[in-house]
């Protein structure tokens, strides 16, 4: 069993769905990704906050036994708030408001343990930031680097963002993002174009379409989301995805194909339970037995015999 | 080894896409599906043409041994005829041109010996010709029948389409029609609400996507579509899924939910060629084997371990 290291955002979400609303919400990339990851595996969360990050909301990330030592509280600032709004059908949304705050000095400060940590997951923010932690972590450990992204860093830091690509393992992106990156709407198409920009491995995720997984010699593997019923709120999906995604592989020490196959079975049945509830409070509540449950019944849909 | 009786149309098709425009093509529901049925089993054509269907036409459903003895030709009609422009990106398309010329009066005039065929597909054809086959059926035969439809009977012929889908075993429609039917978008919530209509079985398609079907006892399948690099038209896809399907389950005399999981396999990979080329020109050029190496390679790439 390996620990992960995870940088990205924390953050209070407001966020208006077609059918709920709700306010000041845990959210942010590394907080869903880190108690996703937490299920398999030691977590170790790089972020900041600010000084309204209350005591209530660490105790969230303790529950999951994720490390803080890596988390920079800064009394002077706030915490990075958004505000979504999602359209009927959940097809899109729209940013009502961003307030940066403490994210907009964030630099990522590595703790001298956590740079041999052999899995790190980079997970959505600034690609500057990303290329950070990596130059931060120890040359000789050569983790296994997995990285998620948004259409934002596509459009305002293409220059870094590819070079954040380069360095990575794994890939994850959606499709409208790996349609943005490569001008490649054929999905299959898009993640040859992906892998060609360095990563050995590529995920394209079509949301409740499931996702596409492309390895080295046109290694393939493609598979449907678990169902879900009932969609609350899909913010953090991704993000969960993400964070099993890394647990799951840092749990079994492996970095092969079939591995991140069994891990994306993992990743969309632990992003199941995330869209069940608004945050991450699904998530926190639904355990390792209830992902396994679901993990089981996963493998039994998409058997053919 | 079963028989399959088809009814559904033979046509004429206009076609013009982003890439390619191609003029008196080869089409119709009954045409993709009897050629693709006949890949596994022997197919029984029911359908009607006009004088303008020339023999070479004809040579191509005897080249695929299709019997054609249900297959009515009216010296003083014409072939159904239908035009349609695909949009950028394949999303959509818009019908340029219908003329119905033979199709107005066809009524499906089943020959004695097809009356006890074990396997009936009621290929996409107005639902009152549908429901006509099936009462020419012999009622002790019992037959297995799967049914398509499209959006055009939603609209303007919903009852007669009720009663046809009662009296089906495996339905088969796309995401979209699913919802038109039942008003659920949520593609689990319909086909849970398209299988309280009366049909065993639901397959419903989503395109590249991939399908899902639905079973007795809350049984689900969830499947990718065999990925396609090089679309250049997809008229006849989900004929050919039918088609496939049906005369694969023929083959194997079988209507179990595992076997109709295998079906489908073979299904998608037989559409898969369709819509390489224009008509059923690489339908037919696949042979047994290229469908085998295909449904061999999306086995591999759907498998888990």
């Amino acid at each position: 069993m390996s620990s992960v290291v995870i940088v990205g955002s924390v953050a209070f979400d407001n966020i208006i769905t077609p059918f709920a609303r709700g306010e000041f919400l845990l959210g942010g990339s590394a907080s869903y990704a880190s108690i996703a990851a937490s299920y398999f595996a030691p977590a170790r969360l790089v972020a900041n906050v600010g000084k309204d990050f209350e005591e209530r909301f660490l105790e969230r990330f303790r529950k999951r036994n994720i490390c803080l030592k890596g988390l920079q509280i800064d009394p002077a600032g706030e915490t990075f708030f958004w505000a979504g709004k999602y359209h009927e059908n959940f097809d899109q949304r729209d940013t009502l408001e961003t307030r940066l705050n403490v994210l907009e000095h964030f630099r990522p400060d590595l703790p001298e343990d956590y740079r041999t940590t052999p899995f790190a997951l980079l997970a959505n923010i600034g690609p500057d930031l990303q290329v950070h932690l990596l130059d931060e972590m120890d040359p000789a450990t050569k983790p296994f680097v997995v990285a998620d992204t948004m259409n934002l860093w596509i459009d305002i830091m293409r220059a870094k963002l590819m070079e954040m690509i380069a360095r990575v393992d794994l890939l994850v992106l959606n499709d409208e993002e790996s349609e943005m990156l490569t001008e490649e709407r054929n999905v299959y198409k898009a993640g040859a174009a992906l892998r060609d920009l360095g990563p050995k491995f590529v995920i394209i995720k079509k949301g409740s379409h499931g996702a596409i997984l492309f390895g080295p010699e046109g290694k393939l593997f493609a598979m449907p989301a678990y169902p879900v019923e009932d969609l609350l709120d899909p913010t953090g999906a991704g993000d969960s995805v993400v964070g099993a995604l890394t647990g799951f592989l840092a749990s079994k020490n492996a970095t092969d194909f079939d591995s991140i196959k069994q891990a994306m079975i993992y990743a969309t049945v632990t992003a199941s339970f995330t869209v069940e509830a608004f945050s991450c409070d699904s998530l926190e509540s639904a355990g390792r037995e209830g992902i396994d449950t679901r993990a089981a019944r996963l493998r039994e849909i998409i058997e053919v015999e």
